[in-house]
């Protein structure tokens, strides 16, 4: 029989469809089998009980992660939006190495920018976090010749990087780093990845690509780091604090790229969470396992 | 026998090692079977008869094509630096789709920007010349799941595009495209590619992405379009003059990223500019055909 799934706090129609296309049948909270939660707020104080399955609407799950209902599967956006996601790190790398910042800031012709501009190909990419965002990134380095490390938990070969490392080793991954992505998810109450010691141990000229979450860097080291003068530079999806607040001393840097968390674009969002909505509500019918079960205990 | 291959005005070491590596033997002009011009400026007034090669160091050569010397194939870096050029469009287009031009100039966390944001999947490239750098972008945008329309000549199927069109259909591919990029030669004396004609059949927030030649563009027309608002902006890494002059208004255009004529990085340049002489060399050695022969008549 069709699953009932509410979609809350109010359906819209291509959500709708997407459940009519897995398979559910779109109905009010008192008869849902599962919900799917589109706000940024808090999940309404009481489920009713039959909710076996809660949707939630973001990759990154801290907001809602310590007041979960304890009875239903959660499943997040996770991987979700990997490619749009990738699409936007690619654009920062490519901005990064090719000073496309410095000339949108120009106001004329610079003879000696070419001088400053690096070809990623051929270069050393450190990959942190080879879940869909690294993976999808991966694949669109390839054409561009870039030699890819890969840094996951456990070091286990992963497709489309020339290397894999475990995380125990990602400081040698990052020594040898052109570029350092940070792809990975944050996880509550950990320290930053990177912090004065890790940026100090990257190389020359090396740029910082933060797409995953702001708390991963440790924006003071990063700010004191660039200051420096030895990194290329750092480009920033997510930041922390953030929103960066204004006056922020990386807003006014030259050798630093904010996008202000942006790396997936409306409709890309859109057509992606149909989507996965759509392929969760297929498994959920059928009883098999959803795709992005968050991890009570890990935080994501 | 070993070719003598003169490097002028000066060889250098990275360039003479190439000679080397393709078969060839360094020596002077007045011994020269080919000749390595490595400046900007006029070729020799002179060359002995028996330099049966000149290898220009551009891969446009407009400023040499009027006074080519009778006798010698000359040859041009025509397609030797693809990859690198590619791999700057491919930024060009993605910083425009994503706004990293308004990101770069922004001085506060602006949580409007998403909405202006575009992701490439999907949507539809027109790239203008299938040569090298048309070749090697269409690589690059395929794991990016772009739909690719190649216009070429003759419209003969092109590898890694979803659809060819020959050049009189090139209206076509624009009016349905979301990035038009032009990686044309410029054929001296032409008219434009792009005018205003052309400009107001692209269709609402498509972005224009030049790394052809200036020349290419009508930028009076350019600027006029970008007034009335309708498009989605424009990527120049070519202006036509060029330098574009202080005050320009492409200059002060939010919709506009202009980088100065940067698609190759110096050490990209230096490294495929050394292989395709070594290529050369080769070729030259074995009475092959070589790479870039300049068509006297069509002026590339």
């Amino acid at each position: 029989m069709a699953p009932t799934i509410a979609i809350l706090p109010e359906p819209t129609d291509v959500l709708a469809a997407a459940v009519a296309d897995g398979g559910g049948s779109v109905g009010p909270l008192a008869d849902a089998d599962g919900v799917v939660w589109l706000d940024s707020g808090p999940l309404p104080d009481e489920l009713p009980g039959r909710v076996r399955w809660v949707q939630l609407p973001a990759a990154g799950v801290e907001r809602w992660v310590g007041s979960l209902p304890d009875g239903p599967v959660v499943t997040s956006m996770a991987g979700a939006f990997a490619q749009p996601v990738a699409e936007h790190t690619l654009g920062l790398v490519l901005a990064g190495l090719h000073r496309i910042a410095d000339s949108a800031r120009a106001r004329e012709w610079d003879d000696q920018l070419r001088e400053r501009t690096r070809s990623i190909e051929g270069r050393t990419v450190a990959i942190v976090g080879a879940g869909g965002i690294g993976r999808a990134l991966m694949a669109m380095l390839a054409p561009l010749g870039a030699h890819v490390i890969a840094v996951t938990r456990r070091g286990n070969p992963v497709d489309g990087a020339q290397e894999t490392l475990p995380a125990d080793r990602t400081g040698e991954a990052r020594a040898r780093a052109d570029v350092v992505v940070l792809a990975a998810p944050a996880t509550p109450g950990a320290p930053p990845l990177i912090g004065a010691d890790e940026l100090e141990r990257m190389p020359d000229g090396a740029w910082l690509v933060n797409v995953g979450r702001g708390t991963l860097v440790d924006t003071d080291a990063l700010v004191r780091a660039l200051e420096a003068g030895r990194l290329g530079g750092a480009a920033l999806d997510v930041t922390e604090p953030e929103p960066l607040p204004d006056g922020h001393p990386l807003w006014s840097r030259p050798d630093v790229l904010i996008t202000p968390h942006v790396a997936t674009a409306p409709e890309a969002e859109l057509r992606h969470a149909a989507e996965r909505i759509r392929a969760n509500v297929e498994r959920f019918a059928r009883g098999e396992e959803l795709l992005g079960v968050v991890d009570r205990d890990a935080g994501y």
